[in-house]
């Protein structure tokens, strides 16, 4: 920015780039509606206030909001690479992302991380980096790389570095672990993310303690007060999986708590998700349905998150913040009419830049064991732990059945076999257990998006189905995939890491739905989304049972 | 601070140093009433709920609010040195203050301004400075320093150092003056200061665009909303002189105006006044009277002053913040019945560590050119320009006399001479010029505290006395004195750079008590402070007619 042209412009002497006349601007810094020219110099707002020049947009007493902010997500959860998840972020007025690339950095450790940095770092959104801090996510699975301190230590200095990901090993920080305590200390002087599902209020003291400023995990207004009382910035999460806005908003407004220390998130959101709806316009648009004052829902998506992350720039319309601006048809719609980045419009940016390419070890990273069709057989034993699916949940319930009542299920497809097969190194770990209420008749389904160590979960009720769905991820190195009766019906290659296609917007949501319908053609239970619900299977730090390369283990 | 001993106490594993049992807890992140227990370990809160250890307070569920911030002020203002300052801070609940040291740095530059660091460095309070940033205030006087950008360049990575002190020079800044922009640029990271009287709002853009981020001028609501909209914090002023909290809050409360931007300040407050009744209890105490709910009040006292100046660790009862803490007997009178700091009473502080010793410079800081009393006599001319005091305000009025009129009016006691003399390299340069409705009467009054240059300030009716009283400061080298009919009537040496006393609290709110009456008896307008009001005439920044050693100037 140049300051000098900033003031002359503000001060009139000086010829704003362009200026956006009869705006109605939906003032964030004081919760206010307000009319006025918003005058932008050198891509930041000059002054908003009576101001002309040889670029004008008459808005018409349209409403402008600053760029959107979501506060927390993993953009490889879309499946997409940054360059197109920004694209579609950015259509519906998201102009800044603070991400967490702690998928791809269990797959492929640092490599991973700056893979995600260098190929955002031309893109026109401004994305913000939290570094991963828990990988492997626990001790209970092999992931692809191991990250301690003296690993994470490179990142700090990185300009679009804004702290530590979510800490999810709260028995490591609650025991004082030294490893931990260092990643908490490098980043000390940024932003530590926390994550804590269902975390009892005297447990949530030694995690602020340990000096961890957010959580994304709350699903009920009571536990969203406890992390807001225990100083925790809360961010309300609204994602493919996970919907948590309605509970806490509806508790917030009831009770007239104080607000500002919310912000708003999607976590894990698919591309197909976002290309429909965006993202931080649907809590906007939900929030004001409940209830909220339109602005101040407005505020949750701009300027208090710029504040949790400490981005000075962002968030608001006034003189010296950049020019993010969202216009919109209408201000409880959240309809989105244009979107103006640095104060160019969005889709006059270089929206695809020039990229780095993706490193071998990223492209090719499903490197299996020996395996054959008696991997899949169960030992003998009295009894066997079964994972019970929660419909329109990540949660589990763990059940107990005799053998008999295995062999019963796994005949008359009331129950699955589930295998996770270590997929970065080769070693030929797996585990095996058993899954019910997914749904799956006569075939299987694997892919390589298992939260957070991402090897390769397969699930089905034939074994040579699901050694053929195993082969055929290997084959194309990671996706989703579906086989019946001995024949692939679909796959979805992601060989970026066996979690990000290279398809562009149209041909990855098209490929989406074609397997979303396969799925449910083969008997998925409606109430389950065949691929999230599936990927969250492996993830050992959300209760209440859950199977990794290691076996079955309760949470 | 222990991070591992916080989070074990956080715990229970630990035994917490002091438990605060039964408090009611002003919880100011979410704007509730909490009660419970809190547990200090290394001087920082572990956690609040239910907690014991071998050393409790009972506090029987009085309220506990964190310490309070005084965004904004000027120790040396009080006349007191930093130690007694913040004794009487600490005595009402202030356990954090914004200082900017730019009395003394018009005195004695650079080292004025380390002097202030030093002398500050190990209080029991936490003790913030932002660096003068206009020394002299303007080109219209002569201070005892000039401060360029490149001599400012050193205090940026001082520790205690927040940010920028306010910068007053308007017309610089929308000048684009390259030394101006170099200062704001080179603290561009932290926290650049404000200072805009009675600032149109088109003129409030440039300031914004140009990075400046607070203000504590306003001196009504509709001027602080335009401050707010433009992107300024709005610190709210109740010093000695400058009373502006009830015009703003008024207009807040009636607007229903967002009040997250808005934080408590005091600027100029004598140690008299704030030994009497502190400083942001007042602000509290009104603002609650006022009718802002109680909670929001405490919110601006403490946690929003914090986050303006990025004060992570303190302004907030939670884990990991700073054990600062206020117990009150009552939240709407704001009682304040113990304070701790760090988890201790202040009271069992060092309250007077070892202190650095005065400088030589800042010792003996008077140094005047040759005088004489023909130096009062006024030049012949048609009219003359006269300087009108508005009681209780530190605004000034112009009028014009013939030389008739003058005459009439120094006879029959309407009318005052008034003289600023250089005092810090012996020039002998002198400004002098016509006072109305001070009221004093055959005698005079002189000062070293004149706003901002703090030369010499002399007004009286006989130029024998006024000679007398300038001869009084040179001896004491600075303080305030009064003189009548050839006598010295009361002297209050402030010999640290004529601004401070090395006296106690008590004789020195004594003395000043002394010469206020001893003032009043001589006859100035009992709707003026005989003190503040005339240290303020020799401020060129606020208008609307000031003198300066350069003479008579209009603002």
């Amino acid at each position: 920015m140049n300051r000098q042209n900033l003031i002359k412009t503000a001060l009139g002497k000086k010829e704003p780039d362009l200026v956006l006349k009869n705006a109605t601007v939906i003032q964030v810094l004081t919760g206010e509606l307000l009319t006025g020219d918003i005058a932008v110099c050198d891509g930041y707002i000059a002054g908003v206030g009576r101001y002309d020049g040889p670029h004008t947009v008459d808005l018409q007493g349209r409403y402008v909001s600053p760029g959107f902010i979501n506060a927390h997500c993993h953009v490889e959860s879309s499946m997409a690479l940054p360059e197109l998840y920004c694209q579609e972020e950015l259509r519906f007025g998201v102009t800044a992302v603070v991400t967490d690339p702690h998928e791809i950095a269990n797959v492929a450790g640092n490599e991973g991380i700056q893979f995600m940095l260098d190929r955002s770092e031309n893109l026109p959104l401004h994305y913000f980096v939290q570094i991963p801090s828990c990988v492997p996510a626990t001790p209970l699975e092999h992931a692809g790389s191991v990250l301690k301190a003296r690993d994470l230590a490179c990142f700090t200095q990185h300009p679009r570095v804004t702290g530590l990901g979510e800490m999810m090993d709260f028995y490591g920080v609650s025991q004082c672990d030294p490893d931990i305590l260092e990643k908490l200390s490098l980043y000390r002087h940024k932003v530590l993310d926390g994550h804590l599902p269902s975390v009892p209020q005297e447990l949530l003291q030694p995690y602020a303690a340990a000096g961890i400023q957010t959580d994304h995990e709350s699903v009920s207004f009571e536990e969203a007060r406890e992390k807001l009382r225990a100083g925790l910035y809360v961010l309300i999460r609204e994602g493919s999986g996970s919907k948590n806005l309605d509970a806490i908003m509806e508790g917030v407004l009831r009770e007239g708590l104080d607000t500002s220390r919310l912000a708003f998130c999607t976590d894990d959101k698919h591309l197909l998700d976002i290309h429909r709806e965006g993202t931080i316009r649907c809590h906007i648009r939900r929030a004001i349905e409940l209830g909220m004052p339109p602005v101040t829902a407005y505020q949750l998506a701009t300027i208090q998150a710029a504040r949790i992350y400490g981005l000075r720039d962002i968030g608001a319309i006034a003189p010296g913040y950049r020019a993010d601006l969202v216009i919109l048809e209408d201000l409880k719609q959240v309809s989105v009419s244009d979107v103006y980045v640095g104060g160019v419009p969005y889709r006059d940016l270089s929206l695809r830049p020039p990229m780095p390419p993706v490193p071998e070890r990223i492209l090719h990273s499903v490197h299996l064991g020996g395996i054959s069709p008696d991997c899949f057989a169960l030992p003998e034993q009295d009894c066997y732990p079964v994972i019970h699916m929660v419909p329109r949940q990540i949660l589990t319930r763990k059940g107990i059945l005799t053998q008999d009542e295995v062999s019963q299920g796994l005949t008359e497809g009331s129950l699955l076999k589930i295998a996770v097969l270590e997929r970065h190194h080769a070693t030929g770990r797996m585990g095996l257990g058993l899954l019910a209420q997914y749904g799956l008749r006569h075939g299987a389904i694997a892919t390589t998006v298992a939260h957070d160590s991402h090897n390769l979960l397969v699930a089905g009720d034939s074994d040579e189905d699901m050694l053929l769905a195993v082969q055929e991820l290997e084959r194309v190195q990671g996706g989703y995939t579906l086989v019946q009766n001995g024949r692939v019906m679909a796959t979805l290659p992601l060989p970026i890491g066996g979690l990000m296609s290279d398809l562009d917007v149209e041909p990855l949501t098209e490929k989406i739905q074609e397997l979303t319908r396969c799925a449910y053609s083969m008997g998925v239970n409606p109430g389950i989304d065949p691929f999230i619900a599936l990927s969250f299977l492996a993830l050992p730090v959300i209760p209440e049972i859950r199977i990794t390369d290691m076996g079955v283990v309760e949470v």
